[in-house]
């Protein structure tokens, strides 16, 4: 059986003819591959994106997924019941959150080694705060992909994982961003450009039959 | 049975190194004593907080409690129906509002002995005024602790009413606020610092098994 | 059966002392009169007002009443199935809005002969435009009360259709404002004042048992 999926992807611009965001629709067995601006070595990070999907019932989504040779060293979530959630190479950590649905909802999980600090941002409100994984830190030398999840190195995806909807305005920081700058973010101001990733100058390498749609923002 | 239940505590500063949070996670049998600015001799007061938590169903929260020798003086509850109320020793005043939930919440609650006039806002909302205690005067001399119910001085806690999530940001003033003081606060703006209880400053005796996490705010 | 129902009014004054609430409390008997600050000889209104109510389920409430001797000629209501209403003697326009509930809400209901357009808004965000009563003229000489339902002139009150919770900083202009400015007024910015009404120096006639509770705004 053939299972096609859609996945649009929106790739934010500044440059001189004003902002426009691209859409891109690939099926399940396509994915977009992220190129970092530094090595994923991280002891601390902020990870945001805009998603709006369609899916809705008993179905795991993934919405990042960053696997080195032998460890999903940051997969990101949304759970079967709904809830949203994110593995540092093991068990996971998870939120209970308003559901992702149809209409944009702004994202950001954050981390901090030090203190083990784990949240999430939902369109600028804070979740609780969880103790996940205090002193780990997460490994350089892999690849990040959007809409599939790897079981091996960029590889092995299953359709009924894959990411259906639009996914866009995805920027990473190695450090935690404070929750005054995720509200400002939400709200559309400008602010410190993603280090890890920075959507508006990011390298997209599309893999599978890939549809491009340009809107203004 | 042994019932083991984590608290978060923020507290803010604005020192030199920037806003913070300090998060404080403790087991049921724990709590944190704030000590007051003054005397809690009220006849007024507004006393805000932010709460967030993945407690649901029916289940007694209680928020917030200062008990003198003999008296609970003021003691601040999420009731088993949800709905918020607080107790000027003896029956309660309730209000009716949005749920509290994972996402942090914004919460006031004020009161006016000469009026009688009670209400709380919820994310900068105000409620339905009530009628409450009019004429009445918390006494001074007691302890003010977050995260269980002291039904005798600092002792007799109940796992099952005690605070399970993040409180944070808890302020007290010994007069009623006005309406745009407290929008000003939810939405993050400097408002004058509490005089009975100030989060900045206020002194934290912290007492069980505690875990400290800073956050930039 | 004698049923006995609590009414909140919000008096807000500018007056040296700073702006303050005056809250008044009274039995299903009681009602108050408002004194208009010119005839309501009106070919247009904008009316606002601020409402919190714990009343819910199939329940009417009457919100603002003006009756001349033998018509109804400006009633509002929150109807049965929780839409919102006006009648401007003889049937009525009914908007679908978010429900009223304990939460304070800020309503503004306009109307323009000419056009016949008529909408409200709800905490700023305006509603459906309905065509209504093209060509009407409401008529001087009447009774502007709040809190009841004079089927008769200045009586026969119904205690279920009654309002029971809080209502107040209730406004009146002979024209149509701006979408702008009633967006201003939730907001709480200063907008011109209510020719028709203007609740800073409207003069109320309280009939019946009334309490009366101060509060800053």
């Amino acid at each position: 059986m053939k299972l096609s999926a859609v996945l649009f992807l929106s790739a934010v611009s500044t440059v001189l003819a004003g902002n426009y965001i691209s859409n891109l629709s690939f099926v399940s067995t396509s994915y977009v591959e992220m190129t970092p601006l530094k090595p994923l070595n991280l002891s601390a990070f902020t990870l945001c994106m805009r998603v709006a999907t369609e899916l809705s019932g008993e179905r795991e989504i993934i919405l990042f997924a960053y696997r080195t040779q032998h460890y999903d060293e940051l997969n990101v979530w949304r759970e079967l019941d709904g809830r949203l959630s994110f593995y540092l190479s093991g068990h996971c950590v998870l939120f209970k959150t308003p559901e992702l649905g149809p209409m944009e909802t702004h994202l950001c999980f954050t981390w901090d080694s030090s203190s083990g600090a784990a949240a999430v941002f939902v369109d600028g409100r804070k979740s609780l705060t969880k103790i996940y994984r205090k002193g780990h830190v997460i490994r350089s030398g892999g690849k990040v992909i959007l809409g599939q999840d790897p079981d091996a190195y960029l590889g092995n995806f299953e359709a009924k994982q894959s990411f259906v909807g639009e996914i866009g305005d995805v920027n990473m920081w190695d450090t935690v961003l404070s929750d005054s700058t995720i509200r400002d973010m939400f709200n559309g101001k400008k602010v410190e450009r993603g280090n890890v990733f920075d959507w508006e100058s990011t390298q997209l390498r599309t893999n599978g039959d890939v549809v491009v749609v340009n809107r203004e923002l």
